[in-house]
C-alpha cells in the first residue's frame, strides 16, 4: 500500500504511504474521492492544478479472475465533470503485483518538455525524458518501450490526440501481447496525461511485493467459487467467450436501439454484416483469433485479433461499441473498415466511441456522405495531422455540431451517448442524463434488465429505479477492478458471496452484502459533489433536445423521462 | 402600436394589436419579456421555436433626441441566454413613424430558403424572395436594397457569417448614408436571423402614423430640455462629438485597464497611435468626418467617416470597443489596419469585438503573432469564405480556446468581455459575471463612476452596489430608445426630469422617478427567469479562472470580488 506521487512541474518523485483518509479505497472510489479532496473544482482540466491518477482496483493484483481494471481519475476536459476512465490490459495487475495503491501525476511540465514515468520490478519510479518519442503513435511507440524495457512491461500511453489536448483524447494500454489496443478511452483523459507532459507509464509486471492477503486459504477457496460463477453465468460464460461484445450486435438491433445514421435509426441496414456472428466467422475463416484473452487474468476472453483478408493483423479487441460508433452511427457496414478505424483510432490515441460519433455528426451535417467508409478514413487521418478539421473533429462530437451548426449531437455534458438510444431504452436515457461522467454507458447500462425482460425499456415505469441501482452497482464494482463483463456473475448468489467473501479475505474485515451498495454510493456521492463544486446542477442532468423531440425508428418513441425524473434519480 | 409577426415556416403575415400584457412595454424590456413568456427556454437557438424580435424603443419615432435605437431580441446561440442587442441607425425610427411595435420572426424557412421582409411607407408588410442575394455581404447588398426600394429605406441585414449561422454573427443596420456599419453586433443574433432564412429588413422611413402623443405640448417642451441637457453633459456634449467613443483610449490605458495583449497587459504599447485624439486627427487630414451624425435624431455625433491616405472611403463609425479589441486586444497600432478590419467585419457581418478577441487568442495561442495586421484580415477574410479555420474564428473566443487548447480566454458565458479588463475595473467584473447577457460592458459598465473618481475601481468596496445600479439603470433606458451615450444626460437633474416628463407626456401617465429603476427590474427578472429555465444558475455567474489568477500590469491585481458578490449583486 503506497502512493507515488510525480510532480511534472519540479520533477520530484514521493513514495508515500497511502494517508489514513484514503485506506480501504480502490479503482474509481479512490480516483473520485481523491479528486474531490485535492483538485480545485473550478480548475483548468488541462491546468496545473488537475492531478491525473492511475488506480489499480480494491483486488487487483490478487488471483482473483478478471480484476485487471486500471481507473484513471481526473476533472475532465470534454465534460468538465470529474472522470472516471477505467481499462484492462495488464498494467493493473503489474502495479497490483508492486503494491502500488496509486500513481498521482500532478502539477504540468513547461509545454515543449516529455517524460515517461517508469516503475522498475522493484517498484522504483523515475520520470525519463521521452522527447523522441514526441508525437510517436502508440504501437510504434508501445513496440518502442517494450524494446527498450523488456517484454515483462505494461505500457499506457498517450498518442498524437492526447499531445494535442484534443477532447476525445484515450489513454491507450497494452494487452497480453503487448499491444496497445485497450483504452481508457473516454472523458479525454488523453489530453489531461498530454498537457501534464507525460507521454507513458510503464511498469514492470514482474513485482512480487503485493499487498498481504488477510486470510490467503478463503481467499483462495472464494477465487475458486467466483471464477466458476462467471464460468457459468450464460453472458460471461457463454455469449462473451464466443462472439464478443459484438454479440450485442444483433440483439440491440433487434430491440431497434441501435443507434443508427447519427441516431436518425433504431436499427441500421445490413446490421447483419456487422454483427458478432459475421465478425466470428470472419475472423476464424483468417485465422485470427475470435475469443482472445486480452487482460491479465481474464478468463472471460471477450477479446479478439482481426485480421485482414491476406491473414495480416489489423486490430485487436474490436468491440460492440467501436462496432457501433464507427459503424452503425456512420453507416459504415464492412467489417474490415471499421476494424481500421478502431486501429487508427487506437494508434493515434483517440476514444472509438466520441470519435465515431464526431464523424458521425459531420456526415449528419452533410459533410460527408453516411456509410463512406474511405472518407471516414481521411478524417480521422486528418486528426493525426492536426489539421484544422482534425482538430475540431478530435473535440469530440460538440465540437463537430458547433462547426457545422449542425442540431442533432448526441451527448450529455459533452461526451456521446453509446451504442443503446436512450429513447428505445429509458433507463439509458436517465443513466446518461444523470450519471457524474457525462452520458456513459459504463456508468449504469440497464441493458441487462431488458435481456432478460424484467423492464419494459419503452415504458417510463422502474426506469429511475434501475438506472440509480445500476449506477450504484457500478460504483462498487469500478472500485474493485474487476471487469464489468465478469461482474455479471455478481448477481448470482454464488458469485455474489464468493466475491464478498474474497474481499473480506483480502483486508480481514466481516463485511455483509450492504457494504457493496455503500461503497457505490459512497463514490457517486464524492463525484456528485466535484461536479456541484464545479458548477454543475440538476439542470445539466439532461438530455439534448432532440432525444425528447425526434421520434426514433421503429417503435417511433422519445424520451419520456422527465426533469423529476431525472432529479429523483440519487435520492440519498 | 401594432405587432407584425411573421412566420418563416409557412410564409404567414399577421397585423395585430399589441396584447394587453405587452402594453407599455418598447426595446429591450418588450423583447425579453415576450421572449420569456414566449420561447421555450431550452430550444435550439437556431431552431424554429426561437423568435428574433425587432423593437424601437418607448420614445422611438418622436421628436426626442437620440432615441434611435432598436432591440433585437432573441435566445442567444453564443451564450445560450435570452439577449437583447441594440443598435442605432434609422430603421428604428422608421418603425415608429410607422407605429410598428415590434417585428417578430418566428418559425423557419426550409434550408436552401432566403426572403428578405418589406415594410412599405404605409407600414404593409411582404416576405420577398432573396435568394439572388445568398452568400452577398452587407455593403454590396445594402446598396443593392436602396437602389431597389429608394434611399428613404432603412436596412437591417445580415452577411456571410450570419448565413453560415456563426455564433459571432451581427445584424448589421444602414446609418443616416444607407451604409452597414452600425450593428446588433452581440450574442450571434445574425446567426439567428440566418437560421430564420431572413436576409434582410428593409422599411420605409416615410411613415406618418406614429403612436399619438397624449401631451404634445409638454413633449415637445421636455424634449427641448432634454436636448439641452446632452449638449451640455460634458461626455455626450465635448468628449464624444470631438473624439468620438474612442477617446477612451486614453484615459482606459491611463487607468491601466485596456485589456491587450489578450488581456495579459492593462495598458498597450503605443496605445497613442490608436487613440481618439491620434484618429480625430488623421481623420480630419484625410477630408474624412470626426463628428458625424450616423443615427437618425442624433445630436451627438460620436460617429465618423474613416478615409484612407489615398481619401477613398474606408469605414464609418469606427468606435472605442473596435479599437480595443482589433488593436489593443491583437496589439495591432495601425488605425487603417483597424478600419479595415472593421470595415471587414460590418461587410461580413461580424461583432468586431467578440471577432477580434477571437483572433487574439488564436495569436495568443501561437497561431498568428500579436501585431500582425495582415494576419488578421487574413484571418477575417477565411470567415467570410468559410474555411475550417474561419467557422472555427467566426464561432468566437470559446471556440478558438477550444481549437487550441488555450486556457486564456476572456468571456462569460461564451461571450467576450469588452474593453475594461475586470482586474482593473471591479465592477466591471461584476457585470460581466452576472449580466443575463453574458460579458457585456453595455449592460450595466461602471467606468463612468471610475472616471468621476466616485469609486476606486480596484477595491472590493462598493463595486456591486455600482454594478447593480449600472445594470438596472440600463435595463430601463434600453426600453426607451435612448442611446446610452446621450444617457448621461439623466444623470443631470435637468435631463433626467425632461426625460421623465416626456415619457409621461408621451403616454399621459404620471410616472414618478421611482418607475426607470421600477422598469429595469422588471426587465431584469424576467430575463434571469428565463435563463434560469434555461439551465443557468449562480455558478454560471463566475469569470475565468485567469482572471483570479493572474495579474494583470500595470496594477498586478486580479479580480477580488467573491463568488458571494456575484451571488447578492441580484438582491431583488
Amino acid at each position: 500500500m503506497k502512493f507515488i506521487r510525480v510532480n511534472m512541474s519540479d520533477k520530484t518523485i514521493a513514495v508515500e504511504d497511502v494517508p489514513q483518509s484514503y485506506l480501504g479505497l480502490g479503482g474509481r472510489g479512490l480516483t473520485s474521492i481523491m479528486i474531490n479532496t485535492e483538485v480545485p473544482p473550478r480548475c483548468d482540466p488541462l491546468g496545473p492544478e488537475n492531478k491525473l491518477i492511475f488506480a489499480p482496483g480494491l483486488l487487483t493484483g490478487t488471483s482473483l479472475v478478471n480484476t485487471s481494471r486500471i481507473s484513471v481519475g481526473a476533472k475532465s476536459p470534454l465534460t468538465g465533470t470529474i472522470k472516471e476512465s477505467n481499462a484492462g490490459g495488464t498494467i493493473a495487475a503489474a502495479l497490483g503485483r508492486l503494491g502500488i495503491t496509486a500513481v498521482i501525476v500532478e502539477g504540468q511540465a513547461a509545454p515543449e518538455e516529455l517524460f515517461l514515468l517508469r516503475i522498475d520490478e522493484k517498484g522504483r519510479a523515475a520520470l525519463l525524458p521521452a522527447g523522441a518519442f514526441k508525437g510517436m503513435r502508440t504501437y510504434a511507440l508501445t513496440e518502442k518501450l517494450l524494446e527498450t524495457y523488456g517484454d515483462k512491461a505494461s505500457v499506457m500511453c498517450i498518442g498524437p490526440a492526447g499531445e494535442y489536448g484534443l477532447k476525445a483524447a484515450s489513454i491507450q494500454t497494452s494487452d497480453i501481447d503487448g499491444r496497445p489496443c485497450r483504452a481508457a478511452g473516454r472523458g479525454g483523459l488523453g489530453a489531461v496525461m498530454g498537457s501534464k507532459g507525460l507521454k507513458a507509464l510503464v511498469v514492470d509486471q514482474r513485482g512480487s511485493s503485493p499487498d498481504a492477503l488477510a486470510d490467503p486459504e478463503t481467499f483462495k477457496e472464494s477465487a475458486k467459487a467466483f471464477a466458476k460463477a462467471v464460468r457459468e453465468h450464460p453472458f460471461s460464460g457463454q455469449l462473451l467467450p464466443n462472439l464478443g461484445t459484438a454479440g450485442l450486435v444483433a440483439p440491440v438491433n433487434a430491440m431497434g436501439a441501435f443507434p443508427s445514421y447519427n441516431a436518425t435509426k433504431g436499427t441500421m441496414d445490413g446490421w447483419e454484416k456487422i454483427s458478432g456472428e459475421a465478425m466470428t466467422q470472419l475472423i476464424s475463416e483468417r485465422k485470427g483469433n475470435p475469443s482472445h484473452m486480452g487482460c491479465a487474468q481474464c478468463i472471460v476472453h471477450c477479446s479478439n485479433i482481426y485480421n485482414d483478408k491476406d491473414g495480416k493483423y489489423l486490430t485487436s479487441s474490436l468491440e460492440y461499441e467501436t462496432i457501433w460508433a464507427m459503424g452503425g452511427m456512420t453507416g459504415i457496414d464492412n467489417l474490415d473498415t471499421i476494424a481500421r478505424l478502431d486501429f487508427l483510432c487506437d494508434d493515434i490515441g483517440l476514444d472509438t466511441m466520441s470519435t465515431g460519433v464526431a464523424v458521425a455528426v459531420a456526415m449528419d451535417a452533410g459533410y460527408k456522405k453516411f456509410g463512406d467508409g474511405e472518407a471516414a478514413i481521411e478524417l480521422i487521418e486528418e486528426i493525426a495531422q492536426g489539421t484544422d478539421m482534425g482538430r475540431v473533429l478530435g473535440n469530440g462530437p460538440t465540437a463537430v455540431g458547433q462547426h457545422f451548426n449542425h442540431h442533432r449531437v448526441p451527448v450529455v455534458k459533452g461526451q456521446s451517448i453509446a451504442a443503446y438510444d436512450p429513447r428505445a431504452m429509458q433507463g439509458n436515457a436517465v443513466t446518461y442524463a444523470t450519471s457524474p461522467m457525462g452520458a456513459d454507458h459504463s456508468a449504469g447500462n440497464v441493458i441487462g434488465e431488458y435481456m432478460a425482460q424484467k423492464l419494459d425499456p419503452l415504458k417510463r415505469e422502474g426506469q429511475v429505479e434501475a438506472s440509480r441501482n445500476t449506477q450504484i452497482a457500478m460504483a462498487a464494482v469500478d472500485c474493485t477492478g474487476l471487469c464489468l463483463l465478469a461482474s455479471f456473475a455478481l448477481t448470482t448468489p454464488e458469485g455474489g458471496m464468493a466475491f464478498l467473501q474474497a474481499m473480506n479475505a483480502k483486508f480481514g474485515t466481516q463485511l455483509g452484502p450492504e457494504a457493496i451498495p455503500q461503497l457505490g454510493l459512497r463514490v457517486l456521492q464524492a463525484e456528485r459533489e466535484f461536479n456541484r463544486k464545479a458548477g454543475f446542477t440538476n439542470q445539466d442532468d439532461r438530455l439534448p433536445e432532440f432525444f425528447y423531440k425526434e421520434p426514433l425508428p421503429p417503435h417511433n418513441t422519445v424520451v419520456v423521462m422527465t426533469g423529476e425524473d431525472m432529479d429523483g434519480t440519487f435520492n440519498f
